[in-house]
């Protein structure tokens, strides 16, 4: 049942999302390696527990605590928080062969760019991950819904090995899909993140619901969104402007849903401050787009998040 | 020792404000009358304290329950917090003869508006507070610093009533001064409230010296201020760009400053929403300036003040 070309895999950051996609592919039958710290003897004993609308898998997984011991990959998936991309200087380099590719699961922008700057662009991959998970106790992941991959190559169109990679995933009964413009995918998953995440801090625990039932709140999201849409689009994507509404109207199912960065802050967790909000902006701006809107969410997030913003 | 014109004095709104300006008039042997719903058992037993940088004044003080028994008076002060305006439809008429003058010394915009819509613009004139006061106990008034109040009329240039309030002030004690253009005075002060009390409360308790110490929050407080001067000259008035300059390198030595906005916030108190930002926002946007950070705030305030927005 595998696919050629991706023999061992190796998982940096085992949080729920790095549980899960790992866990799922190891569960499939592929060679997964997982990296880690604070889980990792309970993992070596008890392995990945996998609970999904109603079922639940138990999945033997090979754990390690450097990448040392990992060795050289064909594949890693990164799922660490983009806040701790800096440790990856230290952790990637044993897991990197002459064919690895990198494929980052992480938000917002800035990830490829920074894999691609030090381990060539060619080996660089993202993912876009539609999916609600939590990590309930060490390698326990509850699945919630969805579970959508869309993965796409940095800066080029998909190539066969994106194919492949896309491939095992839904050998292993994931939805993945292949994109051919991957910073596209990214500014629209942008255009719901930088709203409804930002407000629910900045707003003091608002949630989507919250946003949605505030006439000035529903307003502004909606004025963020319409800055993004005319950032990617100065930047050279075609997103249309209906795009706004689309996601206002489609949010109004979500109910009282939380957004994550909610929850990473009220947790005390690091926010993803400068990959969905700073990075967004900086790009915009030095495109000739003004975003003062983000910009004032940003400034202020910066502020809110700065106990957790190390992480 | 008295103005002539100036006989009997209401007094609306007993906090801080009132019981200072009001009970300097009345230690000064001005016929001040207080209206007075919680404090006023208390005030008519002990009278007044004004404690002022070492000094500690008792001043008797004539206290009334309602309007009705203290009647037509010269001239009203008005010191309720604008979030009230509306329990004003039924406090002021039994203080109003055909010459009284109402005085607002509320924050913000729309106050003058609300009287003159009401009881004519020929009677209203608004007073801006440039003091440090807390109202400690019932009837007891801690004065921190400063207390300049300038006086100007609705609409209009100064004319001789002006003089003559002013006169009164200052012969109570306090530092008053007639203004030539009320409207750009309001802006003038605005230019500092929007950006330092607005951000103390959507920064969560930032004061004066955190927002100064942030490079991104000392931007954005600059950038709001210079949203404002726009609009207060897109409106007719004439405040030099560098005033936004200024603002900032005089908020220095205030360090860390809690500005009154956020001492609200924190007690649940009602905030001036409207006052403050609402009504701003609305005033420059319909001039054609856009203030799209000014309105983000504006929203957000909403939202955060909105538990205690109706005092």
């Amino acid at each position: 049942m595998q696919t050629q070309n991706l023999g061992s895999i190796a998982v940096v950051g085992a949080g729920a999302v790095g549980c899960y996609y790992g866990g799922m592919l190891a569960r499939a039958g592929y060679d997964v390696r997982f990296l880690m710290r604070s889980d990792l003897e309970s993992v070596r004993q008890h392995g990945l527990t996998i609970r999904s609308q109603g079922e639940e898998w138990h999945i033997a997984a090979q754990a390690a605590g450097t990448a040392a011991e990992i060795g050289p990959c064909d594949l890693v998936l990164i799922a660490l928080k983009a806040t701790a991309n800096e440790a990856l200087e230290k952790i990637l380099p044993p897991l990197i062969g002459p064919r690895t590719v990198l494929l980052t699961l992480q938000n917002g922008l800035g990830n490829e760019e920074f894999l691609a700057q030090r381990w060539g662009e060619e080996r660089v991959l993202g993912g876009l991950c539609f999916v609600c998970l939590n990590r309930v106790s060490p390698g326990v992941i509850e699945h919630y819904d969805h579970g959508t991959l869309s993965i796409g190559e940095f800066q080029r169109s998909p190539a066969e090995r994106t194919s492949s990679i896309v491939a095992a995933f839904r050998e292993s009964g994931i939805d993945a899909k292949v994109v051919q413009n991957l910073a596209e995918e990214r500014w629209r998953k942008l255009v719901w993140n930088i709203p409804f995440n930002g407000l629910s801090i900045v707003g003091q625990s608002a949630t989507v619901a919250d946003v949605l039932a505030d006439p000035g709140l529903r307003q502004l999201a909606s004025d963020l969104m319409s800055e993004v849409i005319a950032a990617a689009n100065a930047l050279g994507l075609s997103i249309p402007g209906s795009f706004a509404e689309y996601q206002i109207e489609r949010s109004a199912s979500m109910g009282p849903y939380r957004p994550s960065s909610l929850i990473d802050w009220e947790l005390g967790r690091p926010v993803e401050v400068e990959a969905i909000w700073g990075e967004p902006w900086r790009r915009g701006s030095s495109a000739g787009t003004p975003m003062p809107r983000l910009e004032t969410i940003y400034r202020l997030l910066q502020r809110l998040c700065r106990g957790a913003a190390v992480g």
